[in-house]
């Protein structure tokens, strides 16, 4: 059965985002920020229980040290600073699985970090070598078909290849950049059948009207408002997955 | 035979501090920041291996998060925001010591933490569960005598009692602190003088004159300045560690 | 008129706190976050230019460089650091008022630092004079009747006593610590009683059912939810303010 | 006469950068970090301090968010970011000059800003207008007949075209970049060579060999090490400037 995933622990301190209590029961596995974007050890060790109680795979989500940005914004760094930043990201988010009992399962790069990776193989490699390293039973979570998840096999990681229910796709696959009319899929019913075409056909098509393949292991879901947990269970039902 | 220590890796980005590369034959133990009062995960890497390379102790140095102070100004911080700092930094270091292939062997806290830990029982405990949760084999580094100590065996932990070859102490085994006249003693024979009475009678001169008996398993010493270099020598020589 | 405080632009990043554009048409003074323990240069403008809009007094609202803590930790600074927070803080904010031609009105310390300046005659003086000495003309916001109040007087700085609708107070006028059972005002009659009684009589019933004097120049509001609105509408209707 | 600046007030907290008490009597203007990529309230305030007593220039030196990496790594930010954070550091500094009477003179954007608005429209125009709307008197420093310089022009602000003594130039007069071979010019004798020419000729030769003109308002010097200011010293003199 697809995995479906939510970045979650993304709070910090006084400051609370998302929604973690409600969408951990639809989804399969969280990806839980590490401090530098977003989170603080305090959130880390809830969101671990959390996720424990609820039985999801843990997977940490680092990104760059940008907490002003929330990550978001690209930034030049070198292939061993992000190796050092993915190291210490992972190693913090591990403690607390180490102290709660339970095992981290993969990383998936948060924000800018996840958009360079997915095309620049120098900060692919970086990110990969530096989960490898760490760990090399951890599985990585990339953008289907990028460079991300093909250097992740020639290093010799597991991988999943994410998929967007709301995303434009690219004729290359990429994702449609946000600035671009037609990035998002605001139509609910337009986007679920994207997602049982992706899962069921492994095909999707582009916002030119093209059909390309799509290898879909994992859909990521978001959990902010009601509305988008609404619509995480109307994927769920379209998968039949309940 | 007694171990000596310092704290290394405490440079951050741009900003050098210390000098690193010529205590670190000199002594046994390591101390290393983990990001928090300083350091940085680019500096952490550099700095594992270079206990590495010289076969030292490693540490983990962990501090209130407080970079603009250096980790030396008193916060009031709840038990529990103790203990997730405290794995937070001490699973963040041992990221690196496991990609560098390295065992993380002992935790030590910073500044006002390493203070506050002395003589307040909550503070104490909280760091104190937090290592043995993290890894029970690991040990403290404390104030020697201090209430810090005392709660680590009571927890479980195995644990060193430091001594100051500069500091005057008081009646009670506390440290004078650095604003009261006396509390740095800047004759170095008489220093000298000093740690030998701790590590060989286990006993000190109090800033009153008094004889109080001390335990040295470990001498805490710094590497800034080629006078603070020659000091550690002459301590190995007044110690006959060479 | 008595005047109505709350504390706004508190968001940070990708961060949201408060409920900013509902709570400013219901007081006369805004308090604006500086980018210690939250805000940010955009959130600053932002918050400003909405302060404008509704005509409300514009005040700096400096806290202790402590995100992660919201500022609400105390912090063990030197009246130096103190002054130089300060200053970098109001002089931060005032540049904000200066790009959208309106003038800053006062200064209200934020969090832990409001608590420790309330008694603390050296850290009230420290802040009292870098708010001198940036501008004299400018008001300080305090805890009525507090050691901070006391020495802007004596420093010749203009003062607003605050007081607090939902807050207990003791017998010596200071708030009665949250951790203590009775510390918030949970009945809305009650407290509307209470403020009408401070504002109108200048006196307030203390926990411990004594009658002490106090005065009232400004009341601080929350606007965090819908509850907390209807709150602060309902001060104003008891004050005939509308 | 022509002018020298330099780059002071970097230190952060206990971090110590630059030899600014040795540099400043050789300068004519002083750029001095505002708390993002350097400094702090209270390095600010001292080095303000210092720049009075020597009756140098004071400039205001922003940069972007990113402590750890000194500035130094582009970040991609919006228009509206850079604006907002250049406000905001301006008139942070701004803060301690009008606390110790001293005018504020320029701007000179620090790092990774200085490289992207040279070459940058969008953000040349960002920093520019922040600049302007902030005090239209106030100069800019850019790199010498950059787009940032015409910028500034445009929106009618005073600028001086900076010229470095130890960077080799392209063609088209921007720096070559420090990847490159031949980026920094090591030889004393040819460097204050070079400095004569773009000082009193205004041309220079470019790392191809062509000589293309240079307009030199001011020279950037650095201060660290003895050897830096035995340099400086000898630009002095070859300028014949003492």
């Amino acid at each position: 059965m697809v995995d479906i995933n939510a970045d979650l622990g993304e709070s910090f301190g006084a400051y609370k985002i998302g929604n973690d209590e409600n969408i951990i029961p639809l989804i399969s596995s969280a990806n839980i920020a590490c401090g530098f974007h977003g989170s603080d050890p305090m959130v880390m060790d809830k969101t671990i229980k959390l996720a424990k109680k609820y039985n999801v795979k843990i997977g940490a989500h680092p990104g760059f040290p940008d907490l002003i940005g929330f990550g978001r914004r690209k930034m030049e760094c070198s292939p061993l600073e992000i190796r050092n930043y993915i190291i210490y990201q992972i190693a913090a988010l591990d403690g607390f699985c180490k102290v709660n009992n339970v095992r981290l399962h993969h990383v998936k790069p948060h924000g800018a970090l996840y958009n360079m990776a997915a095309n620049n193989e120098e900060m692919a490699r970086a990110i990969c070598e530096a989960v490898y390293d760490y760990n090399k039973n951890l599985y990585v979570v990339g953008l289907s078909g990028s460079k991300f998840i093909e250097i992740a096999k020639e290093i010799g990681l597991n991988s999943y290849n994410e998929v967007f229910a709301d995303r434009a796709y690219e004729d290359d696959g990429s994702l449609v950049s946000r600035n671009k009319e037609g990035a998002l899929i605001k139509d609910e019913e337009i986007a679920l059948k994207r997602v049982k075409q992706m899962v069921n056909e492994a095909r999707v098509e582009t916002i030119n009207g093209k059909i390309i393949p799509i290898k879909a292991d994992t859909i990521c879901v978001h959990g902010d408002g009601s509305k988008a947990l609404e619509f995480v269970k109307a994927i769920r039902k379209t998968l039949n997955m309940d």
